[in-house]
């Protein structure tokens, strides 16, 4: 493809696009697809010779889009959303062109201090601990997602309570205890599996009646380790939990972990973006006392998949933790230790230029336009939630700090999957499920930029319909 | 930003994408930024409203580009290269617009079946084994680096190795050995650390004068590391090494492996794309022995980083190790079995729809066009082997065996480094150096899609020019 050819398919892609978002909301949100479908339409044998975009761009209104499922549709209420935003596609198009590897400072230093400028933006327009700024002993770094986040802060922890022998001996004996709440995310579970502390050395803390760790239950359990002669170092306390929105009273925690010396993680991937309202910026209470801290700006801050803001106290901790140089990397600047290399933040060697779109997306937003799209979503949720109070045939089952509202028809797990299916099956709305008291508990998850009051109008009207036609079926 | 503003400004960046493109040769290739110079121009704070789209383009021109090392520019001959293109950034593009989470099948089919289509695509193209195909009960994912490859890959291992133990009740007792070569990439020993094993446990193996390990000192020291009554489970062999392309024998290192039942791990990531051409397909000599296999389209195939192609023979081994279901996750497909849900197969959970640009490429180039910029990049390097060879102030210190060239000025360190630090300030020409029998060598890599025998002349001046300068001053 030549220059002209790739001016020419871009301007069309890009019209493409606008075109696919501003109709997003018309698109069946959940495929249709069958398995296999897709692949079946694809060409069994790669070309052996250059193909026309014409053919591509076909095949991507033929196969593609109709083997979608709608993320960014306003119809979206499934898990937590992903947003992505005009001015973000533009910076992870930038990204794209310039096809730079950040992996060291010298190896693009604006891809390295964009990132670390943005980052400082924001712990400010977060209020976040000054002790995350990259002026202090700690610092801020884009991960690909908090799975990745939540697994470096792990072996950082490991690292620090091993002195680095677990890096060099390997972990040993299963001494290392680390805890969560029985609602965190399964990513912790998975990195304390990766990196080979074990998940019967993962401590599940019951909750309270909002899905809270109790704090009270943490400190026994870290009691009992000691006294057993094993190694507690890691907590992981989440502000925003996936099933329920629970949130963990972090500060408690936070003093819990400072007396025995454990690091205290903080998963916020989603709640996390609610602090740019000060009347939300409670989701930041006892970050204080957080050795490390994620959120997701993929998620709620309108900026393109993979983008996980993850900050540490201890830069130090976690850059010996996971740095190895061998000859082939060293450079001037890096030993005059004058630049950060943020290959030693993360587990992979190469890096994109993804501070662009984040940074896109602050300055086309602002920090006001940011704000308003989190209060728009938190008005709409607490009022779908008034609707569900209102109706006696359902009930709200999660306490709606935020986004997320957790509800059910009050006729048990068989209406409340027949809603599910049925208003999945519809392509009017996408939701998705958990389990609260062994209940199915249907969610509705409100974070996509384009829904409306419209949209989520509409969605109870689905439910109620499904309800509805399961009622009189049975 | 509205939509017709968003088709204006991604009309102007598609075009200033393709005049950055085409003028990427004329910049310095390595920045000559200072630390902290970037930083010092951008807005100490975050914007409160938003900016218009104008100022964003300034910035970029003025602060951000003075400030990148330019991957794309014909005379970047440092580390690997990491290639873009055009399809690669259209299907970049794409992914951004559409901004799906394929994390599961049901998230979007398309997604998942596009990414599992070019994967096997992939084993057709370039003859690796058929046990890697979807259809068997290996297949192909595409992950972010090779690091992270490598990195499930010996996750998987070691589950394998353990019964899943080491997942459940941590690593235990450093009993668990790893093996890979003195030349292997830093990413193995990183990988041995994050994953629990330790660098004490992973084995540096002893290479021969062609930089390629020795099947007869794998063999001992298994067989040492058995008679103390530890567990050999996992081997790296490498396939291209970083620092001067060493080839290790993977057929012999594979029936040392299969004797023992030990996972064998193929890491070619730069060299890999070679096998495109059925002269360069000895690069996958001995895959039939591989547990698993990784290599980059991001460097070699012109696709964009993050973009690694990695296979496995048993996908069963992988996805034991590394699926973890919560209830929010639980859907029909998946239940039923009859799905890939890949991020089964990989440490985070998100993923975006990186199949696009891989499958743009493919369609593009077609396999003879990928074909040609493999066999021209390889012809450049001998041929700038040769003139090197013909210098009788210089010397080639590896074999060349595809488009990595190692070479040296035979006046010692002080001069190599003074051509090394010398060339890359000229802003001509960027490369890098390893160390070979303990002396600088200067490593030429030729990779980048728009080098052509011109810049490989141009380099070669260049070098001559820094030489005579240093022979001058001392």
């Amino acid at each position: 493809m030549k220059a002209d050819e790739f001016r020419k398919y871009g301007h069309e892609l890009v019209d493409w696009i606008a075109e696919y978002l501003e109709n997003a909301g018309q698109y069946p949100v959940l495929s249709r697809a069958k398995p296999g479908e897709v692949r079946a339409r694809l060409p069994e044998h790669p070309p052996g010779g250059p193909e026309p975009f014409d053919a591509v761009m076909r095949d991507l209104n033929e196969i593609v889009v109709p083997g979608l499922t709608h993320w960014q549709s306003p119809n979206f209420f499934a898990f937590f959303p992903s947003n992505n935003s005009y001015p973000s596609i533009l910076g992870d198009l930038l990204s794209a062109g310039l096809g730079v590897n950040g992996m060291l400072w010298a190896t693009s230093p604006a891809a390295t201090e964009v990132e670390t400028h943005v980052m400082d933006w924001l712990i400010e327009m977060m209020g976040l601990p000054a002790a995350f700024r990259s002026t202090s002993p700690g610092g801020g770094v884009i991960q690909d997602t908090a799975s990745s986040a939540s697994l470096v802060a792990l072996i950082a922890a490991r690292e620090r309570a091993t002195g680095g022998h677990s890096n060099t001996a390997g972990v040993g004996g299963g001494r290392l205890v680390a805890y969560t709440s029985t609602q965190a995310h399964s990513s912790i579970e998975k990195d304390a599996r990766v990196a080979g502390i074990g998940s019967d050395n993962l401590r599940a803390v019951e909750v309270d009646e909002a899905f809270a760790m109790r704090p009270e239950r943490l400190a026994e359990l870290i009691a009992g380790d000691k006294a057993a002669g094993r190694v507690p170092f890691f907590v992981c306390a989440t502000v925003g939990t996936t099933s329920a929105d629970g949130v963990d009273p972090v500060a408690e925690i936070g003093k819990i972990c400072r007396e025995h010396g454990i690091w205290l993680h903080v998963d916020a991937a989603m709640a996390g973006t609610a602090a740019l309202c000060p009347e939300f910026r409670w989701v930041t209470d006892g970050l204080e006392y957080a050795d490390s801290y994620v959120f997701n700006p993929h998620k709620w801050m309108m900026t393109n998949f993979d983008c996980s803001a993850f900050f540490v106290r201890d830069r130090a901790s976690l850059i010996s933790a996971l740095s190895i140089v061998p000859e082939y990397l060293r450079n001037t600047a890096s030993e005059a230790g004058t630049v950060i290399d943020y290959r030693d933040w993360q587990i992979p060697l190469g890096r994109r230029f993804r501070a662009l779109k984040l940074w896109f997306v602050i300055r086309a937003y602002g920090v006001s336009g940011l704000q308003d799209i989190v209060r728009r979503h938190v008005a709409l949720a607490r009022e779908f939630a008034s609707w569900v109070e209102a109706d006696p045939d359902f009930e709200v089952a999660n306490r709606v700090p935020l986004s997320l509202v957790c509800f059910r028809h009050k006729g048990g797990d068989a209406v409340n999957q027949a809603v599910l299916d049925g208003a999945n099956a519809s392509g009017r709305m996408y939701l998705t499920h958990t389990r609260i008291d062994d209940r199915l508990t249907l969610r509705l998850s409100i974070g996509n930029q384009r829904t409306q009051r419209e949209h989520v109008e509409a969605a109870w009207a689905t439910v109620r319909e499904m309800a509805a036609k399961a009622a009189y079926s049975e």
